[in-house]
Order: C-alpha cells, then sequence, then structure tokens
C-alpha cells in the first residue's frame, strides 16, 4: 500500500498571516503529529515570511505533489511558479492574484487526487472581489470547483469544545426568519450527519438543533419558528432515523454540561454558531465544509493583516485546521 | 460605627432548588468570604432542604434582620411564618405563594434599609402567573416597588470572565430590529456606566456595544442597524464623555484577548448576551439588577425542579450572587 497524499495547503493572502503560520506549523510538524503537507506559492516568499518570524527553517520548491512526502520530513515542500513581494500588513492586487491562484490549484490538486485534501490560508474578500473574484468566499469555490451546489457545502466550525453549524450565514439579522425552513434544516442535517460518519467516523451522530427565539420561543410564548419551521424539521428527521434533539435553547446549550450531549450544534443564525465556538475555542477553531467530494478545512480567523509579520499571531488553528484534514482524509482512505 | 445590614434571601420556589442552595452557601460561608444574610421563609422547609442535601446545619428563626448578624455565626438566620410542605421537584400554588410572600418581603426589608441589599432564589414565572402574579419576572417586581421604570431596571449578567447586558430580552428574534433605537442604547448605557461606577468601583467603565448583525454589518452590506442605530448611538455617548467602543462584530468580541478590552458588553438580544456567559461562566453566572436604589443579584439559573432536593445543584451562582450582592452593598455604604 502506498503512503496516502500529501494535503496541500493554499497561501492565503500573502499580506496576511496565512504564509508564516504554514512555516510554523511545518516547524512543528511532529510535536503537532502532523501529516505531510506542501505549500502551493512562491518558495522566496515562504522563505521571507518564516524568516520575519524567526524561523530557521528549509523551504524547498518541488516539481509535483508526489515529492512532498519526501521533502517533508527535512524541508517544507512548495509548489509554486511566480513570485510575489512580501509586504506584510500591505495587501494589494498582485497578492489577492496569487491567492486565488493558489486555491485554484490547490482545488484542483485534491479534485485530481494527487492532494489528499485541502486546507485553505485565510484571504480578504474584499481584495479577492477587486480582481474579480465573484463567489462570496472560499467554501462556495471551492464547492464551484468540485460541482456542487452551494446551498449543499456546509460550513462546520469545529474546535476541542464543541462543532457548531451555522444555517444561514452573512445575512441581516432581520432576514433570518425569512431564510429559515424545515427544508433547509433537513437537508443541511442530512448532510451533516452523513459528513460526521464519513469524516469524523460518528457513526449515528448526536445532532442537537437550536431553537430560534429566547429560551426556544416558551411554548409559542416568543416567535413561532420554533412551531412552525423548527419542530416539524426534527420530526422528519428522526422519522429518518437521525438522532436528533430540540429545538434548544441556545443559551444554554453551549454550557458545559451540555456539550456533552451532542456531537454538533444546528445553529439558526451566524453568531449563534459563532459566539460560542470563538469564545471557548478562539485559537484553536478549524471551518471544515461539508458535503464535498473532497476534504477541505481552514482555520477559523482572517487573514490578521495588522499583525502580519510580526511574529505575533498565533498558529494554533492552522495547526488544528492541517490535523483535521489529515483524520478525515486518512478516514476516507480506509472507506 | 454599626456593623452593616445583613442581605435578605428570598427563597424561590420552595419546590425548587433555590432552599438547598441558601443553606449550601451558609454552610460555605466562611470559605467563601460571605457576608451576614438571612433567608426569608418557614425554618422548617430550609431545615429539611438542608437535611435532604445532606447538611448538618443548625437553622434559627429570628424575630427581626436585626437579629441576623450575631445568628449567622453559628446558625442561618430565617425570618418567616406560614410554613409549607417541602415537596422537592413539585411546584403547586401554594409554593407559588410562599416564593412570592418571601420575594416581597424580602424586597421590603431593602426598601426600608433593615437588610442591604436582596438576593433572590429562582422562581417558576409559570407558577407565579397562576396565583395572579403579573409581572414577566421578579426583575420587573422589583422595579415596580422600588418605583423605577421597568425599563430603567437594567439586567446584567456577570461572571468571572465577562459582564454583559441585553438590550432587548423576552421578544421574538424577528422583534429585535424593530425593538432597537439609539435612545434604548443611549438610555441603558447611561444607567450601566453609573451603576458599574457607583456598585462596582469601575469609575469610568468601558463599554462594548455589539453590532446586531454578523460581522457587525461589515459596513453595511448585512442589514444597516449599526450605521442607523447603532453608531449614532454610540456618538452620542461618546460626546458625553462616557468610554465606548463598538459596535464590535458580537462573535468576536467574547475570545479571551477581547475580554480584557472591557468592562461590560452591552448586547442587541438575549442570546448574544446569554451564549457567552453560559458556555464561560455557567456555574457562576449572576445576575445584577442595575438602576434600582436598592441592590438586588439573583443566580442565573432557574429553579431546576428536575434535580431539586438531589444535593446535585451547583451552588456556585448563589454563592457568587451574594458574594456580589455583599460587595455592591458595602460599595454603596462607603459613597
Amino acid at each position: 500500500m502506498s503512503a496516502p497524499a500529501p494535503l496541500a495547503i493554499s497561501l492565503g493572502d500573502p499580506a496576511g498571516i496565512g504564509p508564516e503560520l504554514i512555516a510554523e506549523a511545518w516547524q512543528r510538524r511532529d510535536s503537532s503529529q502532523l501529516p505531510a503537507f506542501f505549500a502551493v506559492g512562491p518558495a522566496q516568499l515562504l522563505r521571507e515570511a518564516a524568516a520575519a518570524r524567526g524561523l530557521d527553517i528549509e523551504v524547498r520548491s518541488i516539481a509535483s505533489p508526489a515529492e512532498a512526502a519526501e521533502t517533508f520530513t527535512s524541508a517544507l515542500p512548495v509548489l509554486g511558479s511566480e513570485n510575489c513581494a512580501f509586504r506584510p500588513g500591505k495587501p494589494d492586487d498582485q497578492g489577492a492574484s496569487l491567492a486565488l491562484a493558489s486555491l485554484t490549484r490547490a482545488t484542483n490538486f485534491a479534485i485530481d487526487g494527487t492532494a489528499s485534501g485541502i486546507v485553505t490560508g485565510p484571504v480578504a474578500k474584499t481584495q479577492l472581489a477587486r480582481i474579480g473574484f465573484t463567489q462570496p468566499g472560499q467554501t462556495e469555490f471551492v464547492a464551484d470547483a468540485c460541482g456542487v451546489a452551494r446551498e449543499d457545502a456546509v460550513m462546520m466550525l469545529a474546535g476541542p469544545s464543541l462543532r457548531t453549524v451555522p444555517l444561514t450565514i452573512h445575512c441581516a439579522l432581520a432576514e433570518v426568519p425569512g431564510q429559515l425552513s424545515a427544508e433547509l434544516i433537513v437537508r443541511r442535517a442530512r448532510i451533516v450527519a452523513q459528513a460526521l460518519a464519513c469524516d469524523f467516523a460518528l457513526e449515528r451522530a448526536r445532532l442537537a438543533i437550536c431553537g430560534l427565539n429566547p429560551h426556544a420561543g416558551e411554548d409559542g410564548r416568543f416567535g413561532d419558528e420554533e412551531t412552525r419551521i423548527i419542530i416539524p424539521a426534527i420530526e422528519m428527521l428522526r422519522s429518518e432515523g437521525l438522532d436528533v434533539t430540540g429545538p434548544h435553547p441556545a443559551d444554554a446549550l453551549f454550557a458545559p454540561h451540555e456539550r456533552a450531549r451532542y456531537d454538533a450544534a444546528l445553529c439558526m443564525y451566524h453568531d449563534q454558531a459563532l459566539i460560542p465556538i470563538k469564545a471557548l475555542d478562539f485559537d484553536q477553531g478549524v471551518n471544515v465544509t461539508l458535503g464535498l467530494p473532497i476534504v477541505r478545512t481552514s482555520p477559523d480567523h482572517g487573514t490578521a493583516f495588522s499583525i502580519a509579520g510580526k511574529n505575533q499571531a498565533d498558529p494554533g488553528a492552522m495547526i488544528a485546521a492541517i490535523r483535521m484534514a489529515g483524520e478525515c482524509a486518512a478516514r476516507r482512505a480506509r472507506l
């Protein structure tokens, strides 16, 4: 049996903290038990990012993903072409183009199987929009590339304390009630249950569904979305044999004794899912895309331009994202 | 100088965990450095609640709050009249009447100054409604008794990790945007700043104001409440000399490094304030009412009928509520 394919890591915006965190993750590969990976981007830029962080590491260009595993033991393997000036904290169009090229190439390696999955570095959406990037974010880009409907590429935030899935994401809070439907909840919950079985070895995952309103509406006293939308969705999912509970009052669901009772919480809106994960697992939060034919994770933080190149960024989330992608890829390889 | 007046503690629903936690708090009075307090309720019921918890303590009836301090060193002082059967987990109308009588009497002791403040045990609103209690909760009851407009009695949740203030509370999420106004934010923020100075010795409290929408609206991409309501409120408060920042993306505001930057977070809706405090400080969360002429705190948990009388309830929040009430009362006494 041959060794598993390596993970491909896209740079993210080269003016952000992505490049230095990739270098730091390689430096900590043994203590963090990381699988073999390679960065998709210019070797010179990664050398400068490593040096700015005070890392004395070798960055070595490889010609194909097949060379990554052997190189990985002694140097950070990098697969890239055109160079780009290292200007931490100073994003520009050239950097945005490089970020997009890196994301595109890394994704294609995963689709053709020469990489076992991708970890995407943080990008700046406003920068990407300036060079004609039309997707709302990297998740939609990867879904499009895989031929998966965007609404079936499900974002999950995962940390040591809990996993949460926001069912609506980038919309005004006032629009959330109108975007919810029993169909949406059922469709996403099925994808989550299947992905937790396939990628996380949770054969019959326990899904906790949040209410929308305070105290999950207190039997209809505050809002009717629980009775009209969420409870019918839960009944449908149970009738299919899924292990689903709720609607739970969202304020209590993330308390320590409650967290032990489910494998993932399905949340009705962005902050309901993101507040608890960032409060509890800030420096170790991983954004995983469920429902794709490829494995894709990302550290759950942004480009952090203001601290890029200053050796201040915490590598915990990048390391956790690489480790999680490796674990998911290994489980898929055994299926 | 005479000793400060003791705190009065209302029983809460006698079928809930309130009575046993009062007994447990007295048992731990020295290790928890608690100020003198007395319970308002029947001595026999508190004896049975203590016994069910396995506590070997003396419960002693007193005739007036003035006897509490001396009694406190050797017995749990209790001031009450009619008895009530101890039936943990089995709420009924008699218990609800007792809870209301205890709350009323404790509040009056604080208003007339024979108690230095009140700590209210947890009640069941549905039980109270059955016996004609018309207020939405204990906070509004106490505000009414003090002659303070209900909208100026401001709920703050306080734990070891953070303090949060929900600006809207028990309404459907869909109604939140319509309930927000710059006037509401300004009025509540003033009360919070004044109370933090008076009761918490935070002379110029740093107030962080949350956005309503994901990423605080991303410059108007998701909803306009930040630009239309929240930013004008912040500007008004700053013009008055208050130390106010925001609107902050709510998902990031409760991460560890952010929490160090403010003394209280003002949140736009119930779960935005309650999710982080319960995730981080579940067993030590205190509900404080700001803006009242009397000191009032409460443990931030419910009656927990299902575990009442079983020695399972964590006393952390009750102990924290008593300690905080004592600290606030001592600061007021020095003013």
